[in-house]
């Protein structure tokens, strides 16, 4: 496979959508909502979901021209959801920069949220063809009413005593996966893909979604602070229950579910007890019961592609899925 | 003109919407989220915009049975930037109730609003025609993103020392006007209207909804406690920059200027300041200015209706526009 091409593929296309979402906040008034939402558009990120858009476009006998302004409101409304979380979760930074309401206030930020919203939902049909129009609308609507359930549902997990790692993965399955297999789904459609072939990219993005999710909750604990750009172990002090923590809860001995539990009633551990839990979770093995089940998601995404016809647009998916899971940040 | 069939016709059509608006979240999941936004439905409110909604339809020979799925959108629209601005403003009560993010948190009236949003986008095209579901959507989006823009100046004009009348009316064409237009016109794309029937209804709607934004602002100070049911003098209690305040402000001489800036200067009057401001307004005259514009607006509205082809539908609309200058909360 000719992994170059396709990583240098991602690069120009990156870079193209980056420069595009530069632009489209910059002539807008008034100022004052405008500018704190090119701020947040101008951040760096890796613009996965766009490229989700683009590629599944292509995929489906497409072009990436026709998917650019579908590609831009995917990554819009990726961006309003951020910029809400960050306030609920009293986020101070986000892609090394001030978080949206930290920089200047929380009603700036719900606002500029809000109009990121409706600025997506104007560049979503920009080039759908008529008849594509309602379909196209309803799996944005359905995306985003699952990622708001989503978000709800890990709200309500901080506050609940008892998490079960099945209620996680439906709870990931709503905010993470649904906004993946959309971004699919909207590419497939615009490139006037077949039922068949949109079933066949949702299924990628849904199962590459809940891959990248469990990937984010393993870094937190496995990865670098120098790849990553933020403290290691950042998850345990704020108490959130990841996959690796549900799967340790689940694999503890009496004493290790106290050790455990300890996460939860105090809601989050100090940065000095960390390398106790990393240790207890190496013990336990769940860091490499998560490194399975991202390959086992990562997989199943893989698998699925077989019924694509194109071998270039096989190889370009399953390069992605694997560059993915092989992500250091 | 039969007023009270008018009345009544409101009445019934508001009874169908809240009985309709009180299903909508009743059987969703996750509870966390939909009780929230359950509350905030089954609120009490005018329901004046699904009305627009509804009576648009027919007045252009559509049947209110097409339109209440885009009147429930409109509604839960409307409800959306009620939750964020109640945030943004800091506000305790709506509606003689404890606003959503007192009753509950701001993370939830954020996410509350966020989906209310989403959900008024699945209803949008329930019934919609696919031919006129994209201009019906760009409807949508264009009446969002002048809510967004409209509330981004309001909250920049309480930080500015100076703003202007023609400045102050820039903002409610967008922050109050463009939803009032916007039902409109969805109805009349529904109700499958011309052009011309979509334009005459829209500007009714527009110029309906500068008239209720001045009344508003009016009865903020020559209302009675009793029927508005909250305190006379608010706008002048939180220091903003009314219709009233700032046709005062253009009248007033050296020393009646003095004292109006120091509302904006202190950010706001003690309550047992009100009176005297009243009088001022009185002295100036700006309370008959208020009804004058109000008058305007609404005779402006109702003049662009003769373009209608059908008596009772004229009647209506006129009907309505005299009924909202008459109100007294």
């Amino acid at each position: 496979m000719n992994s170059e091409k396709y990583s240098n593929l991602y690069k120009k296309e990156k870079l193209k959508i980056d420069a595009k979402l530069k632009k489209i906040l910059s002539t807008r008034k008034p100022h004052s909502l405008y500018e704190p939402g090119h701020y947040i558009l101008e951040g760096e990120g890796k613009r996965l979901r766009p490229i989700l858009v683009l590629f599944s476009a292509k995929a489906v006998g497409g072009k990436f021209s026709q998917a650019y302004n579908a590609a831009l409101s995917v990554e819009m409304m990726h961006n309003f959801t951020l910029v809400h979380d960050d306030i609920m979760d009293n986020a101070d930074k986000r892609r090394g920069r001030l978080t949206l309401h930290k920089k200047y206030d929380v009603s700036t930020a719900i606002l500029v949220g809000d109009s990121l919203l409706s600025i997506a939902y104007e560049y979503l049909l920009k080039d759908a063809k008529s008849e594509r129009s309602h379909k196209i609308i309803d799996t944005f609507n359905d995306g985003l009413i699952k990622v708001c359930e989503g978000q709800s549902l890990d709200k309500e997990f901080e506050l609940k005593k008892v998490v079960t790692l099945s209620e996680y993965l439906v709870m990931i399955k709503k905010k993470t996966a649904a906004l993946a297999e959309m971004c699919c789904r909207i590419g497939a459609l615009i490139g006037n893909g077949s039922d068949e072939e949109i079933e066949v990219l949702a299924n990628f993005g849904s199962k590459i979604g809940i891959a990248f999710q469990i990937q984010d909750d393993l870094l937190d604990i496995a990865g670098t602070e120098a790849e990553l750009g933020k403290v290691i172990g950042g998850d345990l002090v704020e108490g959130k229950k990841t996959f690796l923590f549900l799967k340790a809860l689940e694999k503890a001995n009496s004493n290790q579910k106290k050790k455990l539990n300890r996460v939860i009633i105090n809601k989050g551990i100090k940065h000095s007890e960390i390398d106790e839990y990393k240790k207890l979770y190496e013990k336990l093995g769940v860091i490499t019961d998560a490194q399975k089940e991202i390959v086992k998601y990562s997989k199943s995404a893989i698998k699925g592609l077989e019924k694509l016809t194109n071998v270039e647009d096989k190889e370009i998916f399953t390069w992605l899925a694997n560059s993915l899971i092989k992500r250091n940040k």
